[in-house]
C-alpha cells in the first residue's frame, strides 16, 4: 500500500471530514498498511492518529480538491457533501467512492425514496410537496400525522418534524425546507421496532452482509442496539435481502448503513440509508470478524470483503451521549472495572448534551446479556 | 486522561522506544482515550499514529529523560533500556512502570534466573561463569551441549549459542560476554514444545493471565503460535501457575511474557521473561476479551486489568518475517481474499531477512483450523 513512484498520491485513502467514524476508519486501516489522510481540523477526533490532515472544511470545494490532490481515492464519513463537489474531485482524476452520482441520490431523500421505490423496494409511502400549499393534500394522501424531513443534511432528528396536524406541518415547513432544499412528507410508521444492517460493496463487484441489529433511538438519537436483532429468521432474512437490494439500488462502494421499520404486521419498510460506515455498525469492531470500517476500506480499494459473521452469539452496543455542556474530562476507571465492556472514546474536546462522546460494546450468550453488560459499563464511564 | 490541569504532562503514556510493539499498544489506547507519546525517530512504525513522538534514541539517557518530563507514566516496549536511566527518569517524579529495580532484574539473564530459582520456580539448571577458564566446569555441572546466552541484549537468538562442546564453547564466549555484560551458561533442554503465557499486573494490585500458548520457532525467531496450546489441561494448568508466579517474583506492572520449556516428561522449565508486550500475545488483538496491548496499558495505568479468555475455540498467529532486503511495498490484495486472516503490517519502510514485518491472526473451530487460516493468509501477503 505504500507509494511507489514519486507521482503515487501521498496517501492512499482520503476521507471528506475528521470525526468518530473517520478516527474507527484510520485505526482500521493502520493494521493494513493503508495510510489514510483526513479533511478537517487538528482538534477534531480523527485527525491525532491519521497519517496525514487536509485543514479544511467538507463543505468547502476548494478543501475537497486539496485532499483529492493528496489521496489514491477520496471517500465519505457524511452523506453531505456536495455531490457536484465530489463529481469536481472525480474530474481531476481522483476516484470517489461511493460515486458521486450515487452520492447525489442517496443524500437527497426525495430522490433517495424515489429510487428505492423504483427498484421495487418497500417504503413508507410518500409525496414531495413542492410548496406549504401542497402540504393539505398530503395529509389527505398519506394520513395524519405525517413525517416532514428536510430532503437533504438532517441527521439524529436534525431536520425532520412530526406533524400531527396541517397546521403543524405549516408550522414546520418553512425552516425544513430552508435547511434542505424542500421537504419529503412521508406516512408515520407505527413500527415494532427499528432495523439495521450495514451492506459491504466492493469496488469491482461483491458485497458482504453483515448480520441484522435491532437499534433503539431515544430523542432521534440511537441509544442502543442488539444484534442479532430479536426478531423471528424469516423477518432477518427479508431485512438482509431489502437492505442488500437497497445498497445495490443507490449504494456505492464500500459500506452502506440500511435503516428500517419492522411493523406490527411483519412488513420491512426502509427507513433511510447511509452511504458509508454508521453508528448500527459500531459493534462490528469487537462483534464480527470483519469490522464495518475495515470493509469500508476493503470496498472502495477494490481489495476482496471480509466474513461480516458475529464472533459471539450476542453483542450489544451503548452510546455515550453528552449530558452537560462543557470540557470532556473523561473517566474509566470504573467503566473498565465491568468485565468484557469494550470501551471507545473519541477524543472530543468538549462534551455537550446529546452530542456522540464514545460508545461501549460487549459480547454475551445472548444479545440481552451483552446489552446489561454495555449498560452497566456505559453507565460509569465519566465523560 | 485527558490533562487537566496546566501542570498536567502533556501525553497519559510515554513508550522508551516506537517499533511495532509501541504502535499496537498506540493502537489499543486510543479508544481508551488514552494519548500515549512514544520515543523514536518519525519514520519508526509508532511514530505516525502516536500522539506524541519525542525524538530521540532509547538508549540515551538524555532523551529517556526529556519524554519523562512529557507523560504520566513511562513503559517499555523492550527490555535493554538500561535500568539506571529508567531510575534517573523515577527520580525526577515521573513513575516508570515496570519499575527500574524489577527492570534491572529482568534485564539480565542471569539475576532474572537466579530471582526465578530463589522463587521456588522451574528453570533449567544453569552457572553464571566468571571467565572463559570456568566454562570447563560449567560443561561439567551441566553437561553438554551448553547454551551460552549474553546477559544482557539478547533477542530472537542474537547472544545466543548453542555450544558441543568446550571447543565450541570458548569460540563463542567472547562475542557473547562482551555483546552484554557477561555470560549466562545453561543446561541444554531437550524440549517437546515451547509454550509462552502472557500475565497481566496492575500497579495497585491484581493480575490477569492468559491461555497457554505453543510458540514455535525456527532459527530462533517465533514463526506462528497455537492457541489454546495442545497440552493435557494439567500441563496448562502448571504453565499458568508458573508463569503467574514468574510474573510475581519478577515482573513489575503492565504485560510480562513468560516463555516456558515443555519436556517429554511433562515438566515446565522457565526460558525466559519478557518485561513488556510480547509477539507470543499478538493473536490477543482478535482471540482474546482484552487484547495484551490493551492490559498492559490497564495494568500501568493502575485502571482495572480486562478479562483474558479466548472468544473463539482456537487462534493462531504466522509472523511476516522479511525474505529479501530493500524497500517494502506490500500488498495485501490475495491475502484479503482468505476469509477470518487477520492482516497486521507493521509499516516498516524497509524489509530485511528475519526482519518482522507484520503478522497474520485467525479464530477457527481448533487452534490447527485457525493456523491453516493464518498460514494460507501469511503466504499470501506481499512484502
Amino acid at each position: 500500500m505504500r507509494a511507489v513512484s514519486p507521482d503515487a498520491p501521498a496517501y492512499d485513502v482520503g476521507i471528506a471530514g475528521a470525526g468518530q467514524l473517520a478516527q474507527m476508519t484510520v485505526l482500521a486501516a493502520w493494521p493494513l498498511g493503508i495510510r489514510v489522510a483526513v479533511l478537517g481540523s487538528p482538534g477534531e477526533p480523527a485527525a491525532p492518529m491519521a497519517a496525514g490532515v487536509v485543514e479544511g472544511d467538507w463543505k468547502d470545494p476548494s478543501a475537497l480538491l486539496a485532499i483529492g490532490r493528496e489521496v489514491g481515492v477520496l471517500t465519505l464519513e457524511n452523506e453531505f457533501v456536495d455531490a457536484r463537489y465530489l463529481t469536481a474531485v472525480a474530474a481531476e482524476g481522483t476516484p470517489v467512492r461511493p460515486d458521486p452520482e450515487r452520492m447525489a441520490t442517496v443524500q437527497d431523500k426525495a430522490l433517495q425514496k424515489m429510487a428505492l421505490r423504483d427498484a421495487g423496494l418497500p417504503v413508507p409511502r410518500f409525496v414531495v410537496p413542492e410548496s406549504p400549499d401542497e402540504l393539505e393534500a398530503a395529509g389527505r394522501d398519506l394520513g395524519w400525522p405525517v413525517m416532514l424531513k428536510s430532503r437533504t443534511l438532517g441527521y439524529d432528528g436534525y431536520g425532520n418534524a412530526t406533524c400531527r396536524d396541517l397546521q403543524e406541518a405549516r408550522a414546520a415547513y418553512p425552516a425544513l425546507a430552508e435547511r434542505g432544499g424542500g421537504v419529503l412528507a412521508e406516512e408515520f410508521v407505527p413500527f415494532e421496532r427499528e432495523l439495521a444492517v450495514m451492506v459491504a460493496r466492493r469496488h469491482g463487484g461483491g458485497d458482504a452482509v453483515y448480520p441484522v441489529t435491532e437499534t433503539r433511538q431515544h430523542d432521534h438519537v440511537l441509544r442502543e442496539l442488539l444484534c442479532p436483532a430479536p426478531v423471528d429468521p424469516g423477518v432477518a432474512h427479508e431485512a438482509k435481502r431489502v437492505a442488500r437490494a437497497a445498497a445495490d439500488a443507490c449504494g456505492g462502494a464500500g459500506v452502506t448503513g440500511v435503516e428500517m421499520f419492522h411493523t406490527p404486521d411483519n412488513r420491512i419498510l426502509i427507513n433511510e440509508l447511509a452511504p458509508r460506515p454508521h453508528n448500527s455498525g459500531h459493534h462490528t469492531i469487537e462483534a464480527c470478524v470483519t469490522s464495518q470500517f475495515e470493509n469500508h476500506l476493503r470496498g472502495i480499494l477494490g481489495l476482496p470483503l471480509g466474513p461480516t459473521e458475529l464472533v459471539a452469539p450476542g453483542a450489544a452496543m451503548v452510546n455515550l451521549l453528552g449530558e452537560h455542556d462543557g470540557p470532556s474530562r473523561p473517566d474509566i476507571t470504573e467503566a473498565a472495572a465491568i468485565g468484557g465492556a469494550h470501551i471507545h472514546l473519541y477524543g472530543k474536546a468538549d462534551v455537550r448534551v446529546r452530542r456522540k462522546m464514545g460508545h461501549v460494546t460487549a459480547l454475551g450468550g445472548t444479545p440481552a446479556e451483552a446489552l446489561e453488560t454495555a449498560r452497566l459499563a456505559a453507565s460509569a464511564v465519566r465523560l
